[in-house]
Parts: C-alpha cells; sequence; structure tokens
C-alpha cells in the first residue's frame, strides 16, 4: 500500500467513524428534508405506467418481499425496491439538486437507505446518518469529475448514485473502514448510465440500477469481496475512464467540516432548473401587473447562453414544456402556477397557453449569471414592467421552506391518488428522526 | 428518424430476423463448443470462495429458484442465476477468447441464456441460436471500441457482456426487431466494468453484472421500455462516452456474412494467452530433448514487447504465475504440463519449479508478432536448441481439437470435485443441440 491514504480508504475511514450524536441539528434537518421531499415525488408518480413497468419487471425475479415500494401494494426484496423507489423519486427530476454536480443526490440513496432499514429494523436516525453519508460521498466524487464527466455523456446521478447507495447500505450494515472502502471500489465497477439516454425510459434503468448496485456492492464487501485499492483513482480506474480532466483531490477536501447535503436544494416546480427564475420572475410580475393574460403585448425574457440553448424551442409535448422559456412564461402569466399538471398534455394543448407562448421572445444576456432571467412585459395599453430574478425559490440563496416542501409534498401526494393519506405521510415522514424503526413509516407509504 | 439506420436498429432487425436453420453447421458446432468449455471453467471453480460467496450474497435477495448454478446445490432466479455462472465461468480467465478484442464471449452470454431457458423450458437449439447472436453482437461492439475502450480503463468483457446477454435473452424471449434495439439501447445505460480492479473480486461483481443486467434490459424491454435511438453512436451515446475513437462502422459491417463466434479461441492453459506460445515450445522442447530439468543450464524466451512487459516479473503468487515467462518455462521443462493446479499456491512454492525460474532469461524479439515466443534451451553439457512457436494451441491458426476441449472439461470438473460425474456432464454439454429443453442438462450439472 501506498503512503498516501488512498480516495476511498479516507471516504471509508469517515464512514465508518461517524457518529449520528455529532452531526448538527441543522444538518440533521436538511437530511430529513431531502428524504421528505424524495418520498413525495416518488408518490406523485406512483400511477405513472414508467413506475408500474418497472414494478412488473422486478416482480418477475424479485426476492421475499420485505421492502415497500412507495405507493404500492406490493413488496420486493430490498434491492429490487430500492431499484423502484429511485426510479419513481427521479422521474420528472422534479427531486432535490446538488447544483455544482446536477446530481439528483435522493434518488439513488435514500431508497437503498429505506428499503434496507425496513428489512432489517434499523432506526429512522440510523437512516438519517446513513442517507447523510451516502450524499456526501456521492457530490464529493461526482464534484471530482465535473464539469467533464457529464459533458462526455455520463448521467452523473446514475453513475455517482451507486457510490451513495453503497455508502449508505455499507453504514447501516456496520461495515469497517476498510469493507467501505471496498464496498466504494466495487461500486465503481458497476457505475453506468448515459445523457444520450435521458430522454427515455433507459435511463430509469440506470436511475434504479444505481440504488440496486450500490446496495450489492456493500453486501458483497460484507462478505468479504475486495476491490482494488485505486479503484477510484487509479491510471485505469473509475475516474480517468469516465472523467475528463479528474480533479481526485476534490473527494476529500474538507471531508467533515464542509457537507454537501448543505447545499442540496429542492424544486418548487417540476420544470428544468434555470427555467425557475423565469417562472418566478413572471409570477412576481402577474401579480404586480394585475392584468389578464390578453392585456399584455409581449414578454421577453432575457437570460445566459444555457438558459437560451435550453429553453427556446417549439413546445410539442410534456418533455419540451419543461425545459421551455415560453411555456413557463406562459403559465407564470396565464395561470399563475407551474405545478405538475401545468407541464403536461392537456396544458400543452391548452390554447391560452399556446396563444400566450407566442408572445415570449427570448433574448440572450451574458451579464447574467447562471440561472438569473429578466423578464420584460409590454402591455397593450404602452406599460411596460421589468424585473430580474438571480435567486429563485429552490436556489442555494433562497432556499424552499419547511411550509413550502409540505405543500409540494400534499400536492404530489394528491397527484398520486393519495389525497386523503397524506397528511399523515407527511407527518410520518417528519418524524423519521425519532422514529424507533421505519416500521410505521413505510406501512403509512404503502 | 433520421434515414440513415442506427446501429442498433440493424443489430435488432438482424437478430430478430435469423433463423436457426440458415445457421451453417460448423457455426452451430462452434456453438456448442463455446458453450461446453464455459461449462467445465465454472464447474472447475465450483469450491471457490469467490464463486460461493457470490452464491451467498446473490441468496439473500433471490427470487423463486428457477435456474441452477452450476455445480452447485440450490437454485436461484435466472437473473441471480446467470451472475453467479457468469463470474464462475470467467473467474480464472481459463475461458473462451475473442482476440481481436480479448472479450471472454461465453461468461456473460451462455449463463444469461440458459438460466433463461431452464426458467422457460426453451430448447437447446434455442439457446445456442441466442448464445449465437448475443456473442456476435457484444463482439461486434467490442470491434468498435477496440483498442481505446480497453486502454482507457474499460473491462471489455463485463462492459460488452450485458449488450451479448441482452440480445440472447431478446431472442429467446420472442422481442420484436424494435424492442431488441431498446433493449441493446437500455443494456448501454448498464455497461461498467474496470480493468483497474481486475486484479480483484470487485472485477467479479463487473462481470456478473453483464450477465445480470443484460436479462434486466431485454425484460425491460419487452415491457415496452424504450431506449434513445442512438444510445450506441450518438453524441452523448455509449460509444463516445466510453471509446476513444471509436469506429461504429465495425458493428455492422458484414453482418451475417462473417461470424464473429467462428474467430472464438479457447485455452489449453490457465495463463494469460500471450504464453501460451511459451508453454507449447518449451514442452516440445522438453520431448526432443529428453532431459531432466538438472541438465539445463539456462533458457532464453524472446517475444514481442507485450509478451516482455507482462511476463518478466517475480512469481509472489497465482497471479504472478499466471502471467509469468519464467513461471511458464518451468513448468514445460520441469512437470510436462501446465494445467489449472500448476499455477496455485503450491506450485508457485514448488523448490524446483523456483529453482529452474530462476534459470530462466526473457528477451525482446520485435521481429515475432504477438502471440509468439522462441525459446532457447542451453544444457550444461554444451548442447543447445531453439524453437519458435507462432500458433500456439488454441489459437485461431491451431485450434483445440474436440477431443482437447473434452480432455480440458474433464479436467476441470474433476478440479471442481465432480470427476465421477464429469463423462455425464461432458455427454449432457455435447447434446445441447439435440435436447427438446435444458432441463436434463442443467439437472445434470447441478
Amino acid at each position: 500500500m501506498s503512503t498516501t491514504p488512498y480516495a476511498g480508504q479516507i471516504l471509508g475511514e469517515f464512514v465508518a467513524a461517524s457518529r449520528w450524536e455529532a452531526i448538527s441539528p441543522a444538518l440533521r434537518h436538511e437530511a430529513t428534508r431531502s428524504i421528505l421531499n424524495h418520498i413525495g415525488c416518488a408518490l406523485g408518480v406512483a400511477q405513472d405506467p414508467a413506475v408500474t413497468t418497472a414494478l412488473a419487471v422486478m416482480r418477475q425475479t424479485a426476492g421475499a418481499p420485505v421492502a415497500t415500494v412507495f405507493g404500492q401494494s406490493v413488496k420486493l426484496d430490498a434491492m429490487s425496491a430500492a431499484f423502484v423507489n429511485c426510479i419513481a423519486g427521479n422521474l420528472l427530476d422534479y427531486d432535490d439538486t446538488h447544483l455544482q454536480t446536477v446530481i439528483h443526490p435522493s434518488a439513488p440513496v435514500a431508497p437503498a437507505a429505506l428499503a434496507l432499514a425496513e428489512q432489517r429494523g434499523f432506526s429512522g436516525a440510523q437512516v438519517l446518518h446513513a442517507f447523510l453519508l451516502g450524499a456526501e460521498v456521492e457530490c464529493r466524487i461526482g464534484n471530482a469529475v465535473s464539469p467533464g464527466h457529464y459533458a462526455r455523456g455520463w448521467h452523473i446521478t446514475s453513475t455517482c448514485g451507486g457510490f451513495g447507495s453503497a455508502v449508505a447500505a455499507a453504514k447501516l450494515l456496520g461495515l469497517t473502514a476498510g469493507q467501505t472502502w471496498h464496498a466504494i471500489g466495487i461500486a465503481a465497477s458497476q457505475s453506468a448510465g448515459l445523457v444520450e439516454n435521458l430522454p427515455s425510459a433507459a435511463k430509469n434503468v440506470g436511475m434504479g440500477n444505481a440504488a440496486r448496485n450500490g446496495m450489492l456492492a456493500a453486501l458483497f464487501a460484507q462478505q468479504g469481496y475486495q476491490a482494488a485499492p485505486a479503484a477510484i483513482e487509479g491510471p485505469l480506474g473509475w475516474a480517468r475512464a469516465m472523467g475528463d480532466a479528474p480533479d481526485v483531490a476534490q473527494i476529500t477536501a474538507g471531508l467533515g467540516s464542509r457537507w454537501e447535503i448543505a447545499r442540496n436544494t429542492y424544486k418548487p416546480y417540476p420544470a428544468g432548473i434555470v427555467f425557475h427564475a423565469v417562472i418566478d420572475a413572471c409570477l412576481a410580475l402577474r401579480a404586480q401587473l394585475g392584468v389578464a393574460p390578453e392585456a399584455i403585448a409581449s414578454v421577453e425574457v432575457a437570460g445566459d447562453q444555457l438558459l437560451q440553448d435550453r429553453g427556446d424551442r417549439v413546445v410539442r409535448n410534456e418533455r419540451d414544456a419543461r425545459v421551455s422559456i415560453h411555456h413557463s412564461a406562459a403559465l407564470g402569466f396565464v395561470r399563475g402556477r407551474a405545478g405538475v399538471a401545468d407541464f403536461e398534455l392537456p396544458a400543452v394543448a391548452d390554447a391560452a397557453l399556446a396563444a400566450f407562448r407566442a408572445k415570449v421572445v427570448a433574448r440572450l444576456d451574458t451579464s447574467l449569471p447562471r440561472g438569473a432571467a429578466t423578464v420584460t412585459a409590454r402591455l397593450l395599453d404602452g406599460r411596460e414592467a421589468t424585473l430580474t430574478v438571480t435567486a429563485p425559490v429552490g436556489s442555494i440563496d433562497n432556499p424552499m421552506s419547511d411550509a413550502a416542501l409540505e405543500a409540494k409534498f400534499l400536492d404530489n401526494a394528491g397527484l398520486g391518488g393519495f389525497a386523503a393519506r397524506a397528511p399523515a405521510m407527511l407527518r410520518a415522514a417528519w418524524g423519521l428522526e425519532a422514529a424507533p424503526d421505519v416500521t410505521s413509516l413505510m406501512a403509512t407509504l404503502a
């Protein structure tokens, strides 16, 4: 062994030594918010064919039914349940976002921790602790290969999610530092998922595997399977194979003093995150101007190159709608809201929205930072109003409040068909930290 | 859709349209030889802790026990059985080799086909047909990214094996051309496995996943899951993410007229393939000279850069022994054989072999082609003999005979503890093509 510790070795020691008592209340609360937001997103799509198909496929080979699938009436083995819940949590990209990497931290990690805890009787605090450590390793490894990794074609939540699931499972299973190191290395040999497949259902399989295979890595490490010491940073290892110009030092710099989950963000709208400033600005201008959409002659939306590249498009389907400058602005001015239903096919076809989309003009403004937008509304009567939003609701500088997260959870649960039980589900989610085991939470979510 | 067909589309149409009746007897026989060799290799390591650990881990989450694990008393669900059998088949790298890519074609593909056939009652001919098509796609996709893919750190059998397993499962399940195209695309989002991890047990998990996840891709495609049309060759797709300078045209050039399985090779010795010429030359010189090892003063082994880089090393353990010029030569002259046991720890520690290894000198000869060796033995009495082997037994130009494959199978089965049943196992393997279902073969192998 080299005298310089390996990245996986340092992570393994950090994870194995971490104690819940040493985690600050703020971090504990952020972990709870992350899992609550994840569960809500998963419940919202419980009836979606992508989720019910995944459940049907996994049932064909699933083992003993010990772990709940959110919003479903059947249980699966822990790996298979984690697979399906990961898919559900991320299906609409309405889940959480670690902005530096564009990783959705919770979807691969929380389901693995919850499924394993349900099977083996771990407490809610153990789940939160395992989740926190898993998300930390997931995002730190992502930091080391960003942005080249994604630009090369790797769907970073799928590829890095497996590390998070492996670490969460390792912590719950009580693996030693060395075993955790090996679990991370085994996860490296399972890391996969392509950006090219993002517009297709194949994306879901890559996501589900992150949760499922990460758990498998920990189960193998528990039974003595080992990985190469430098599986992450070695010359033929993960970072170089999957990253252009990786910066491996970022994996361990400031470990334990700076936490990535503290920089987790939640989406108030199920749209691409760079469109949130557009929606916020339009909602504010709508309230300020107090006029009907018909009174508006035109709307100009200025933003940086990314906003223009992604968002200046014809809207033909739901996928277009979620990344459209024109649809975002139309929702703000016409409907005064931007919920899940407002991006679905009936909204795409809505004549009032279509007419308003035609009034919206996109304009490049390189002076605006990433994620910001300046919206100018010109009325038929000649008035004009302009608003710039640089920190939309849900960004690091303007986080969603607990109350806003609750409203989002209840809205999602209702969309999934659980309106009557949604308040009980919400209470159970908030109660995770105090729960002696996760059985009652999972029973509430079934 | 583009007017130019996509790679996956052409493959999907080819696989769906392929008829067993149109496959030549020579190809059918080669498919049988491949599977027979694979089964023998797997039986040989049935008691190896790497295999029994994999079985123990998979049992934790396995579903209904419908598929045999070679040489074991328990069954698993089809995906889990394929996972363990793939690991066993490849554990010692004693299985088959597609030289252009260094892919071991059978390990990820044959177990998936056999497990699915056992579960669902498909015939032996269907298994051979599915295997043939799976191996074809696996190797062709490998051709397109070689050698940059491996050089970048990708363990090509793991990464491409998933395509083979997906295609074999797709053919058995009767997927349409379009569904097979999607299965290939879904497999692309699951492709993983690192060269850095090859000296560790993490390699096995990557291998097992190729068999397991390929099958999962087909099961998802069967239920309507789709992938991006250009999952393989798109700008953010598999070939560019995982390959440096891929040549995608190789995937489909000559499809159906040139078969990769016709270029499959089998190892007579469980050593790195470039050491086979060394062993063959030493065995022949031993027979020719007819002297005891003590009568030999020195042995010089000349070969190309790869042979020298890989093989000129101190032998400390089994792994070193399998890629050692010195150990290969010592086995040839001292033992006159090079079987599995001759590369294990007792052989590494054998004083006679250690003494002979010290007499062996490696020398670069750039005039020799890859895989060739010139061995010169100098006797204490002053005599000298030289032999050059360019086509060792097991190479494309000097393939192992059926009889040699049978001897290897029986040797392997004996090593696994199945000496008494080995002849029946061998007969069942040769009888695969005529078998109305694989039940009796699999029962024989349990």
